[in-house]
């Protein structure tokens, strides 16, 4: 189930047929999952490419909206402005394990290759699952990371699977959520898509749809939980955008969480990375000056919009396609399904 | 009018007894209102301590959401991380003049105290008013400047005064306006209050109180116009916050933005600056090492909730507090307060 | 006189023939200087384009190494990337009215040319000169800047004029100075050029050609003033650069500083703004995604490389080139240029 | 041997009597070097304080100057100001691992401190070794970040050990190297001191002394390494500087690169972090408002000069106490020891 399977819409743009972050040609995601009696815990792959993406890198930005968290390889794209290898989400304590993983997958996927890595910058993002996972013995490992890899595709699993097996979505089960938005420029139709891992909010500030459903699940359930996970958006487009463009839109994705609800609290780290699928930036440069496109910045409200719309839509249903879990301590968290019928109240 | 007595509250946290910027103890704002064929234009200013804060600066910080916009003395604060003269508030083409006259004013105050003043930096912040305002021919001058700093009290008026004359935000009056909230802290009380600068949003996008009243009042009115505003906030507190604290809680203003329909649009500058009246820091310090107070990071959520709630609050006081403004070229901004009424049906 | 007529080289790189900030293509400079009893001060103007530069955007980037200053603009610089005017340099409390005569420049220049100017972005840098000139009393007006503008060529002066009048560099006269590098790529010959405003930097540490000359004068003058000015660079160039890339440029300025012996001291303004005369971008965009030229990082060694090394030999000739200057207060600086036989002995 | 052992000094301020980072009271340094067929690389730890830095963090700022680097754990220092781990600087591909080894690390110290710690920023800084060391096989394991902790003293070595091994720093051995300064406030001395890994720069550029010594040697050695390196600086200080006034000090270590000679190469990742050991902030504070002390900005320029110095120091320390190192392909780095006496010819 998906939050549109409830009759619920977000926002104004139209979205593409699976409204899915891989709806932007060539990006795919993947998971593992790991469910035992200590752990509920696991790690996302999206792959920006179908190909090696250190050969040809991708023009990519950061914005850190909160930086109480842990997220790896944001130094050097702040710097060059580019993407150089899938972007893994995993459990905070596991950052270490699977940044060494991906420097495993980079070195053997530029041997097959051909090509020379002697360095190589890995992106890795996280929250905090501790309420749900024995977090202490980080479960993650490199076989779990070259399975999420391996099994990416474009029609990857939302809810309680991968990175978010052990999220925390404003008191209720997070996971990982997926939407997207279509543009259209100089009579083409582009796609922006974003893929978000949820651990972020309070229950009683829960809104959807203009209904303060957070206050009313609360009262049901008497219990509130502090604010003290992460937000973390990965965005993706086929639009030309500059590092500096895509910096400007995913600094909208923040929008999406506001209006859902979340104050981004302190104990929380929002950190948002958008990536462009066009103007592929060569490792190897033939040439000093080189031919690429641009994109017009008055048309970049279409983009803004498109990110704050489907940034909720994806938070929403990373929640709804949630199962719930009980975990590590005997914590629960029950899925939003189990509420949606308030709604329509 | 205030949002308050149409029955409304914004969020949980207790407001001061006024509910105002004022309510942070030592803080005042003062307008300087133009009307004329030409201009519906003028300056508001705040004042952030009675006394001169050349002598004994106030911790502040800046965060710029989106810099499309010509705000002057960000460049010093994020460097040192004070602030020295008030602020003021104008049109976008007046920052010039208004700066010069901040730069007499201080010079003046800090001769009659007897204070040598080689440098100095005004703080000068802007939206622009063109669709209501001859913008071409700056009209606020030294004049006015010294006239709203001279009418700086607690008691200020919101609306379409000073700075608020001629702004438009959702399509409808913007103006100034302002909101106050309540945090107790080790069993004293603190304030944080905020004053806005209201010239952003679309009107379709506008949501009040989990109405999506905007989509209401734009198919009564049948028009749409452009986000091309911005909106400036204004932060005071007198618990005693770092710069980067400041920084931090400030970043939540846009919160309260994107809870009443706004993505943050690409022609809007939205400017948040944020003071603490703690810890002043001496233009001419006696030793090297002072003490100072210092607030321990874990009780921040507090702040970011206030500023959150006080923001959209400030924002919707700016709206029903302003007439009707009809201006140069003939253009008309309706006032809120016409269409309050639709909330209830 | 330039440092090269005293037999000085910096770098490696070689300069475009006439070795000033003019050698890339449409760029040119001029001054407006106020000699008078009170004051020592005025206005240098960059050009960066012969034509409108709000009509047809240029590339541009800033980075503030102390932002202990006032320079007025960065804000939107930041954000979108471009300059939309000529760049102003003056004294520290001049800044609002330079300003608000920019405005007025772009104002009319937009009305010969057809153009609907609602906002404007003008970019005001400055060091203060009060030891040379009576700043309370804001002397450059918009007459002044005017006739800077007016006066503009390939061929303006370096030294005690314009900005530079009332300087101190080192505890020497500092001034305005210039310097080019010629860059090599794809076997086309392209420019990078700097002009700097230079008022920062303490005698004892100055260091020409690996020699402490400053240790040498101190002794000799017997005095010491503290380091309390600012340096402003301009850079230009005709590379394809983006505005990230610019940013990476500009910071390298800091290294010529650093190499004569500054420490970038707190009372100290540094502020670096690069723009690109390649890759203009309109104000009204016929198109979404349009075409234009990259540069490989891969090849940005040779643009650090040569910003360092112009900015190194611009502050030299803005000493040597500047004569003694006595001012406001009866204080003299006087000019590198008596003292350069000391670095032959 | 250390550069004042050649009769050297480097700048004008004292220095600590053992002129290392650990003159700062608490601060120690360790080193695991690993020396095989394959490998010369290894670890080195700093500790900034001999108590558990999670339960009581460190005031601490970070300067990407140049951001071509894979440091972790930025972008909390950013958001919260603090360091609450031991700093690790290693290899670039190594940079997952010691993450691990870090976490698992501070999960012992926790839990025999009987403090829980349910997430924690380790900070992980590296440069790239690869032309000594197969860096493709990650050869820095948890046992050697556990030997280089416990290794840790105030008289650690310098050179070619820990993560100085395989580094090259002006085409030349570089290494781990250290310096401090002493600085009186209110008469009462206070120490900052700095440790570099040095693997940047070019060796015709290497000045030192006044004395262009790189283009002599690279006359003799007859070749030239790209810029393709990083340098890291640690900076520790016992006076109570704030985040921000830390993070202004950590920008001045610039100047020692520039002044011997490096441009800040665009490969080179220059990465630095700075702490005070003053105002420890509690993990778990008792109240909201606390006492803290404070440093007066206007005392600043002592702090800039004070790591100025030590970084030109700490390189040249680093340079001349590293051995001949031959290493993974056959390439060999020679030490600048060997040409130390062209100096004084």
């Amino acid at each position: 189930m998906r939050i549109r399977d409830y009759g619920l819409t977000v926002g104004s743009l139209p979205t593409g047929p699976p409204n899915r972050i891989s709806d932007v040609p060539g990006v795919t995601a993947g998971h593992a999952t790991i469910v035992t009696e200590a752990h509920n815990t696991g790690v996302t792959v999206v792959l920006p490419c179908p190909d090696n993406p250190f050969v040809n890198k991708l023009p990519c930005a950061s914005f850190v909206l909160n930086g109480f968290g842990k997220t790896a390889g944001l130094v050097q794209i702040d710097e060059l402005g580019t993407l150089e290898t899938p972007i893994a989400l995993t459990n905070t304590l596991n950052v270490g394990l699977v940044h060494d993983a991906m420097v495993e997958y980079m070195a053997r996927l530029c041997e097959k290759d051909g090509v020379e890595m002697r360095s190589v910058n890995p992106v890795v993002c996280e929250c905090n699952d501790a309420s749900l996972n024995d977090i202490r013995h980080r479960a993650v490992g490199q076989e779990h990371v070259f399975a999420a890899i391996d099994a990416a595709c474009a029609e990857f699993e939302e809810g309680a699977v991968g990175c978010g097996r052990g999220m925390t979505c404003h008191g209720l089960k997070g996971g990982v959520g997926s939407a997207s938005r279509r543009i259209e420029l100089d009579g083409r139709v582009y796609t922006l898509g974003v893929l978000v891992q949820t651990n972020h909010g309070q229950l009683r500030d829960l809104t959807i749809d203009h209904r303060p459903i957070g206050e009313d699940i609360w009262r049901a359930l008497n219990e509130n939980k502090p604010d003290r996970g992460s937000c973390i958006v990965i965005l993706a487009t086929d639009i030309p955008l500059s590092d500096r463009q895509l910096k400007r839109v995913v600094k909208r994705c923040s929008v999406g969480l506001a209006r859902l609800g979340s104050f981004i609290g302190h104990g929380s780290g929002e950190v948002f990375i958008g990536f462009s699928t066009a103007n592929r930036v060569p490792h190897t440069p033939v040439r000093a000056i080189v031919d690429v496109k641009a994109f017009s910045e008055d048309y970049i409200d279409l983009c803004f919009r498109a990110a704050a719309e489907a940034t909720e839509e994806a938070v929403l249903n990373s929640m709804v396609a949630a199962e719930d879990v009980t975990g590590y301590g005997g914590h629960t968290r029950l899925s939003l399904s189990h509420f949606m019928d308030r709604l329509s109240r």
